[in-house]
This record gives C-alpha cells, sequence and structure tokens, in this order.
C-alpha cells in the first residue's frame, strides 16, 4: 500500500497545540502517514465554511487519503462521531453536517458511527474528541483497518441547509457562499447551471443589486476599478476585482444574492 | 526503528521563512523524519506559554519523539542550549526554563548543553540559532545518536517560576495560565487538587472575583449567557462559556486569581 | 533516491484550502514527498517579499529540494511558468521574477517554460495555476524527471528590480528589504560590502535620518531603549532593538534608505 495521507481541517487556529496533538495522536498509531492541513484556520464554530473548503480541496488528495475534520462546537455532547466513505476517501467528523458539501458532490457510500472503544484513545476528553476519538479513528483507517470496523451503520445523519441556486424563469438566483483571502466572492452557481441561461443570450450579472461586468477568463482580465465575474478554481462562478477585494469594493459579503438573469 | 517524529514549537510566526528553514535542515539531516509543527505563533518571547503548550501536546506524541523549542529572547548570549531526555522523549531548547512544565509532569532523567560542535553547522549566526545549533542538534537525535554525544551532562539548568495552586484551610487557591483561541481559561488547578476539596462537601468557585456555576461536564452544558467550570482537555479545571469568549464574558485574563472554596 | 523535499511558497494564506490542495496534488504524484511550508502567509501579491523569503531559506535545504513558489498576481494571463536549475535545487514558478533573489545568489543553470502538458492536470483552472499546473510539475521533478522534461529552454526570463547596495566615496548606500516579525530591519547590505567601508576605520550607520548605534553581535547586546545595527542570519546588515520593533522605534520601515558612512 502507498503511503497514506492523512488531511486535517479544524477550527483549532495555529496559537494553541491543538492541531500538532492531533498529529502526535495520528503518527503514534500510523507513523507513514503523510500529514497534510487543509486549514486549521477555519472561523470557530463554522460548519459551512469547513464543509465548502473540504470540498473544494479533496477531490485533489490522493486516493485513500483520510479526511479528519473538527469543527465541533457541539464536542462532548450527546452528537456522535461519525466515519463515511465517498468516491476514493474516508473522512472522519462529528456528526454535525460539515461534510454536507463533500456528500452532495460524491453521495456516501458508507457512513458509520464511531462506536468502536478499542479505535479511541483509553480515555475521551469531554472537551477534546479531536485528539481521542476523531485523529485516532483516521490514524486506524490510513493504517488500512476497514470503515466497518469502527461502529454500527448509519442510514441517517445529519445534513446542514447550504443554499443551493434556484432557477426561475428569467434566469438563475444564488448566492455568495465563500470570500476568499483575496475578497474574491466565490457562488453556488456552477457552470452548467450558468450555462443554462447563457446559452439562450445576452445575460446580466447582478450582486447584491450592483451590476457586474460580464464574464472574463481570469483576473488579470478585470480592468482597474472593475469588478468582473468568472469561473474559479471549482468552477463557480466568482465575483473578482483586479488586485483587490470585490467585496470591498462592492460593499457585498458572505451569503448576499447573486443573480444570472437574461438580458 | 520506525520514522521517527521531530515537532516544532517556536515564536516565529508563519510569515518569515524561519521556522521553514529549521525544517530544511532537519531534512538535510535525517530525511526521513515526520516533521510536526506545535505552534510558531507562541506570542513572542513569552516562555511560559511555551512551556505550557510543549506540556501539553508532548504526552501525545509517538515514543521515541524529539522535540525542538526556539522561543528564545537570549538568542546568540551566553545562555546555554541543552539537550534533555524526559518520559520517552528527547527535547532540545535554549536554557531558558521553557522546558519547565514538561519536567514538572517527568522529571528529566538526563540534561546536557549542546557542546559537540559537530551536531550544530559549521558556522553559528548569532541571531539565528534554532537553525545552525538546535534543528540541526534535534535532526541528529532523531537520526538515533545518544543525548551524551551533544555534550556533557549538566546538574542544573533554568527553571521557570510557573505558578502552581496553594492549599489553604478553606480551599485551592490557583491562577489562570492559558487562554486558548476559543477564549476558554486554563487554571493551574488540576482534578486531584480540585477533588480534595471537593470531596468533602459543597464548593464555590471564584474567578478574579466573579462567582462561577458549579462543574459541568463539557461546553454545550453551559446555558446561554452562563460561564462554568468543568475539566479541560489537559485535566485541568477549565472556565468556559457556551460559544463565547469566558474571558470577555467575565473581563478577565491570564494571571486572574481562581479559587475553589469549601462553601 | 533520498527522499524528496518539496517546499512550498504562496501568499494563499492558511485560512482557505489553496496550500493544502496543492500539497494534495504534490503526494498523488510523488507520495514519498517530504512537504515543506516556507511560508504560506507572503503579502498578497507582494513578489519582492517572496523572492527574498526564498533566497533565505533555500540554501539551508537538502540538496535536490524542489521549491515550488506560488506569488502570481498574473495567474492564467499569457505571462508563463517556469521551472528552473540553481545550485543543487529546482524551482518552479510563475515568470515574474520571484526567483530573482535566488538566481543573484546563485545562477541559475537552466531555465525551461511549463510547456509539456502531460505534467500539469489535464484541466488547467485560469485562476488556479498552483494546484494544475505548478504543483504537479514540481511532484514530477520530486520523482525524478529532467528540468528538460517539462518545456522548452528559456534563454530570457523575468527578473525583479531588487534594490542593491551603491558604493560611493563615503560608504555604502543601502535599503531596508525585509521587516521581520520582531520588527527587525533586514538590510541589502551584506558584510562583505560592510567591511570594505569598515576596514578603513571608525564608521557611523544612519537609517532613514537616525543614527544607530555601532555594531554588536547579538539581539540581547542590545540596552534598553537602544537600537542597534548587527548582522542578522542571512549575514546582511540587520537594524534591531532589545525585545522591541527597531521599526516602531525609529518611526521607519521597508525601503527606508540605510547609510554606512565612514565617520
Amino acid at each position: 500500500m502507498a503511503r497514506p495521507t492523512v488531511a486535517l481541517l479544524t477550527d483549532f487556529g495555529t496559537r494553541d497545540h491543538y492541531a500538532g496533538t492531533m498529529k502526535g495522536v495520528v503518527l503514534g498509531i500510523c507513523p507513514d502517514a503523510a500529514l497534510v492541513d487543509i486549514s486549521h484556520d477555519i472561523p470557530p464554530h463554522d460548519l459551512q465554511f469547513a464543509a465548502l473548503e473540504l470540498a473544494a480541496a479533496c477531490p485533489y488528495f490522493p486516493s485513500g487519503s483520510v479526511f479528519v475534520v473538527v469543527v465541533d462546537p457541539g464536542v462532548g455532547s450527546a452528537r456522535r462521531g461519525v466515519a463515511a466513505e465517498a468516491g476514493d476517501y474516508r473522512f472522519v467528523a462529528p456528526d454535525n453536517g460539515v461534510l454536507t458539501a463533500v456528500f452532495q458532490r460524491m453521495p456516501p457510500k458508507r457512513v458509520v458511527e464511531l462506536t468502536e472503544r478499542r479505535y479511541a484513545r483509553p480515555t475521551v476528553s469531554r472537551t477534546f474528541e479531536g485528539r481521542d476519538r476523531f485523529a485516532p479513528a483516521a490514524a486506524w483507517l490510513a493504517k488500512g483497518i476497514q470503515l466497518s470496523a469502527l461502529g454500527r451503520p448509519l442510514s441517517e445523519y445529519t445534513l446542514l441547509d447550504i443554499p443551493v441556486p434556484t432557477v426561475e424563469d428569467d434566469g438563475v438566483y444564488g448566492a455568495v457562499l465563500r470570500v476568499d483571502r483575496f475578497g474574491n466572492l466565490v457562488t453556488n452557481i456552477d457552470r452548467r447551471e450558468f450555462d443554462r441561461v447563457a446559452a439562450s443570450g445576452a445575460i446580466e450579472i447582478d450582486v447584491g443589486g450592483h451590476s457586474v461586468a460580464l464574464l472574463v477568463e481570469t483576473y488579470t482580465d478585470i480592468a482597474e476599478g472593475e469588478v468582473s465575474a468568472l469561473f474559479g478554481s471549482t468552477d463557480h462562478l466568482e465575483i473578482a476585482a483586479n488586485s483587490s477585494s470585490a467585496g470591498d469594493q462592492l460593499g457585498v459579503t458572505l451569503g448576499v444574492e447573486v443573480r444570472v438573469l437574461r438580458a
């Protein structure tokens, strides 16, 4: 078996030891693991943010990669821990919907509850299940155990209500779901949905009441001071400015409505 | 020998190249090392913060792990460099007390001064000993040399004066030693010390003059707007709020007195 | 062949998934790679900052290391992608000058344009070439392909105009090129240039009109409240304060003129 990848996504930040401690636990069980940080700077407790980052990153990882996600406002409560198989990947996370965006793109083949105590640390802290329950489960998967060994199968699990675009007579109505470091506004409208409207002729793009210049190919095609639309790296419609923040320039942020309308 | 882990803890931040450069040095000496960041965002020169993060993380790492700690306000001065063995771990650090909290939990078996020039880089910068002295020493340990090869044994070394709780007739008096990213206040009172007071009947918990709700099991047990006490992931008494910062809510921070008193 | 190191330097930040996604791509092609972050917190689009961090870090990496640099204001435009060989290292980056400081210290033996589509991902996003073009090229180099396999040789490539010191009759005139996390001001004057002036007798050091105390050996030699000059870890003249920010104390920042004058 190739060297297994274990990728981590948390809201633990990088100042405290939490993420590093989880890695120590993984290496204790699976010393060959290649550890990759997707992010530890998810805004605290922001499940939708984490769900979208995970879904954007995971298709680019090697087959067999294990993802451990700890954004967990309900840590220590009765909420379950889960492990899932989807695509060629395995996932370990609290059952709070943080896998929703992955499941939308890759329907899960199998979801289990983390009930097998032998794959957790002997003592499970009620305030740090990432260390005592999720990291060990991910490491055991990386080491080669079957998903089903981790616990009983689940047919129901928590899903987030992540906004999806709606298609109306006059176009498609979506929303900004992510704002990245550069201030680019990433929407939930993908190329297929966009093309359905654009195929029939001229269109207009509106972001929170602001009309936006028509589609360009990449950031450098945007004129100084302009805000334009383009398809970003996950093939979703994105609103961007030239070397500045589109969000700042339009005065809009996360959640704002984006409309692609027939002209 | 299993693949050795080298864990890094510094106050170098993540914007500059310093931490990455240390890793380059480690891999040049020990290409098989699994590198783990505990943190590079220790507040600059904050030895106590670093000491506590290290002690919280290290017991969860694989046996044989090497920790290299560079929080070093005295870089380039006459202060010594040390390597130590404690528990199943080895540590490399400036002799400034940054290993104090580890030593409180795991008395060191052996401490040496880093005097053997052959295990440092040929030229040692007076302003970046992390790169030229500490990283190489850690890498050589990971590669399998004995601690004693690094230099002459030390019987005395620097220790920080990290506040420890005092037991009085009416209860135990401690302090907040760490504030984590979520605003949880981690005290120096551990479960054993707490139980000694709590065993004899009802108690009261006071944080900087604010009475705090009695013990809960985990964060989600805390009512909206309340601040409660619980045992955190290192089994120390912790003051937390529900989905908000306990420190902000009480208007207290690092160092504030925490009292567990018989009612 | 020893386990190859792939080091990453970007301005992607650590909140979004971008850097992690690039690592997933590298591991898919070269599972044995040791991944090292030099920094992902380069100020957005700051090519000179990135160039200097890269040049400061790379000489400390193992021979054969591959560096992938994605600070790329021109992503998706007609600007080329390049790979280069210099010293014992290979580099993959946009052709925007971000390798300039490396080339100043280690003249490139070979530079090629990234034209071979087989070493990119099948679909190359116009907004994330780091994932689809640069990470794969770096991974293939780490896996052992020749630089020349990546594309046609280039005899010209973009270079930044990074300020270099000028030697005048009365001394050497340089500038502050980097300000590190601790507020230390790193200049472009190296020890050789400094010595040429200092060899002939007493000197004066001036930073943006402020006279600075003469050379010390390390930070702790600087008196409380003083600002002094010393040679930093890359052997360049550096202006530092004792446990505080020299930049703040002098009220100067990046780019300010530094003069080393015969007294």
